[in-house]
């Protein structure tokens, strides 16, 4: 197995160096935060670098950093390096000088503090020719069960599906959380309700068909009251996707 | 036990009826919908009536029907009833006149085809006297193991932060099904990242520290890319939620 090369030391770069690191899989960490590159250091038991000089021109480089610092950071390497990228939105054909680049995205949502399953998230892969695309697949499968392949634009609409998914309805129970809050009761109350409403997804339910409250009901009474006791962001959220479902089950 | 007497036959009322069937308390079944009363007749080996003047003078009316029909469905029932409904929002004071009225709201979402655990619900308990009050904390005790006192205006503010926990989730996750499948790609692809989203919540994390994604980094190339692949009530919620990201993380 090639040697790899990761850059960055945020959420994703983390989750991989535990994995590679958990399967003995050689890699070295590159990256600018020098604190960061310590805990890397002390947790996983790798040598850390500040320059990408000391990057091996025969490893595999997975570039773990934000999407608007991607470009900078491929530009920096050698034409002949091989890189992957985890982004979910950012196109192959920014690339299309190199010699061997490639995504390597995992569908999930990583946070430092909590164990990730590797083997069970999924991973889009991509490349520029079929050699690295495969030399990919067989990295991929050393460490996810659900390699898939999928080009940009395949990509960029799984990572839009995926915002809803993660991003947005983590925001929405964030402003529930913050509606009890203020109000000094409890939010653990909405737990059950919580938990009821994603077994019933992770089971196979269709949402469409779960879609239950006054919304759905068009019970524009309880629409007002709920609508008048919110401002801000918080009722342009309320009053859009109430009218979202509306629409939706009107069909 | 009291005899209830439950008038409705939708989602509430079906799951209710199931408790009180499996708990061998006595109960009849009130409503209009004759091919629902007939399933209810079949499905707990009920008493059912379309017509409320079979209700028992001395039963509790479990008042199950939407909002607005609320006030129509007390307003036919004899002054000396005592009644109950089970509405989120509707205000007590709207029964003034009244001599035994009270609120038993059920803090969950129901789905007819779902079996759902009773003793987990949180039932929120509000009533017009001290006896009444005492009375539907003995009943809804025997149903739940999680009875709570709410007066209307907290009723009406955790009715609210259910909206969103509940009602908002599960139509973003609709819309997140159907940006994948208008585009023939398999929405489980994304069930390990739904799955690890509301694991972190149940498990008791804070989403406002597991925020991720695009609005989080203030990745605007993304953002702008995003955004420009939806239109209508989708993309006024892709930015207004951004924007209330964008904004709460700023702070």
């Amino acid at each position: 197995m090639t040697e790899i090369s990761i850059i960055g030391t945020g959420n994703v770069a983390f989750h991989l160096s535990k994995e590679l690191s958990s399967k003995k899989i050689d890699f070295k960490v590159f990256g600018r935060n020098i604190s960061e590159l310590k805990n890397f250091k002390n947790l996983f038991q790798v040598e850390t670098f500040s320059l990408f000089s000391g990057i091996n021109t025969q490893s595999l480089v997975v570039v773990c950093v934000k999407d608007d610092e991607i470009e900078n950071v491929v530009n920096q390497l050698s034409i002949n390096q091989k890189i992957v990228y985890t982004s979910g939105t950012l196109s192959l054909n920014l690339f299309k000088k190199r010699k061997n680049i490639g995504v390597f995205y995992p569908l999930q949502t990583f946070s430092k503090k909590r164990l990730i399953d590797f083997s069970q998230v999924p991973i889009l892969i991509e490349a520029n020719t079929k050699e690295f695309s495969d030399e990919l697949v067989i990295f991929a499968s050393k460490i996810s069960s659900r390699v898939e392949f999928a080009d940009s634009e395949t990509r960029k609409k799984i990572h839009l599906a995926a915002v809803f998914a993660n991003n947005f309805t983590n925001h929405i129970l964030n402003i529930s959380k913050n509606l009890m809050e203020k109000n000094n009761l409890d939010w653990d109350l909405l737990k059950p309700l919580i938990k009821e409403t994603f077994s019933k997804i992770i089971e196979g339910k269709n949402p469409e068909l779960l879609q239950t409250g006054p919304a759905k009901r068009l019970d524009f009474n309880t629409i007002k009251i709920q609508s008048d006791q919110l401002d801000g962001f918080e009722k342009l959220i309320y009053e859009n996707i109430t009218n979202s479902i509306i629409e939706t089950h009107k069909k």
